[in-house]
């Protein structure tokens, strides 16, 4: 995992706040032998994850809410292929009373390759109603994430 | 596979002209217990690879050109669990001189749970510029889909 | 799902006690544009989870038990292309104490493709000691799957 | 990726020759929370796709041959969850005129989670017969791997 110094120091750019590097696997192509299209969202949410673990928004059965994704949306600029190394980055850009959303790219060697980004929202544990996000957490995703709010 | 009678017939509203009945496995769930996210991504890609060889659109080695998605968004208005009988459908929205949005839907006893829509382009086999999306093939995105021109 | 009698009635030989009917899809296939070999333990995985809920042997939170596998193998006899309509089989073919053996097959036009089978165990729900497989689940083994005992 | 002198620094036993350390993703795990059982495969069909390709034994469209998996099979001993830091290792164990033997294992904390055995087949490109081993493929899996012969 990389934090922004050493997402920095890889010449990426943006105010990503954590990043995991990595590199394509034969599990991650399909018949166009390239990476396919819904590899991308699971290296997304493998990401948010851990970043919500770190976060200590995703508890154990007695957390009072989970968050959930109301949308998500990819754009792609350029394929790839295997034993590419990547990066996948993250980031909040902007938080609301109780959603917020999330940032992701996959970059090679600096350059941009695909861009994503998810509507999450707070709900509490049945997930029948939105929950207001947290002021620590708030203040986090705005503080260090430089997230509109 | 359904067409656009079968479709109807199932109450299901709207302009869709290819559906996939299925219903939720083992497989599709994630560690919350209900369909994962990216397995939505899978059912659409599934169901768009079928529409695309019905219409001539995917080619062998030696095609003309080939369909690749520029962009992709999900929508998810209601989770699906274990066993639930569901369909993927489908229909072409708009089409352009190369480009072309598609979109999808999930419903379960004629509700929808999940929609999404992934703008297309054709381009010529090496992916290095855009194709002309030939006139029989627009034609029939136009009458049969219902494709805004 | 197909009983004993559509088995047979689909040509498909042996003591198979259920079966899932399906077609291979884009998301099946790996970059040698075939079904990758992983596919097949998904199929066999998702017709186990039927099995095991239609003879009430995956219990919710307060099950005194629940299965896991041990070892599990396959062998490949022919590979399979998009679009082939297949029938995945499944059957026990031995039952211990509390251990027991399931058999699957992957059948296309009558013809078996894969072959293959887990060893599984009932252990308490936390996993920590083996737990003697109930009388009515033995019987329904013996009886119905035609299992060694 | 890990050759024998990282893999014995990391105090893991046996013969090994090839490692690939990683840690539990979100996408690893089924509804159980706990690292799918099929995923087991894909990590180890991952470093087989590296270790063929180190070797030369996966080739372009004109290579004479091609690697096929015959048969499979894994033995699980303990689960694994989101987050555990693992390592997949691998080796040759056995090397006939057409067919060889890969063996493979997944440790945590230098302690066996899961070991896992194909019999692969070298076939020719249409993949009708099978094609002896080349003498010096046979040679590493011989004098690197300790494969018996």
């Amino acid at each position: 995992m990389w934090d922004k110094n050493q997402i920095a120091a890889a010449g990426i750019k943006g105010d990503w706040v954590l990043a995991l590097p990595d590199f394509v696997k034969y599990g991650d192509l399909d018949a166009y032998n390239h990476v396919n299209n819904k590899v991308y969202h699971a290296w997304f949410e493998n990401l948010r994850v851990i970043y919500f673990r770190e976060m200590g928004l995703v508890g154990g059965m007695d957390a009072p809410y989970k968050t959930v994704v109301r949308s998500a949306s990819i754009d792609f600029y350029a394929q790839m292929i295997m034993g590419e190394d990547y990066v996948t980055t993250m980031r909040c850009s902007r938080v609301g009373n109780s959603s917020f959303d999330l940032d992701y790219a996959v970059y090679v060697d600096g350059e941009m390759r695909t861009t994503g980004k998810t509507l999450m929202v707070l709900v509490d544990i049945t997930a029948t109603k939105s929950v207001r996000i947290p002021e620590d957490i708030r203040e986090i995703l705005i503080t260090r994430d430089g997230a509109n709010s």
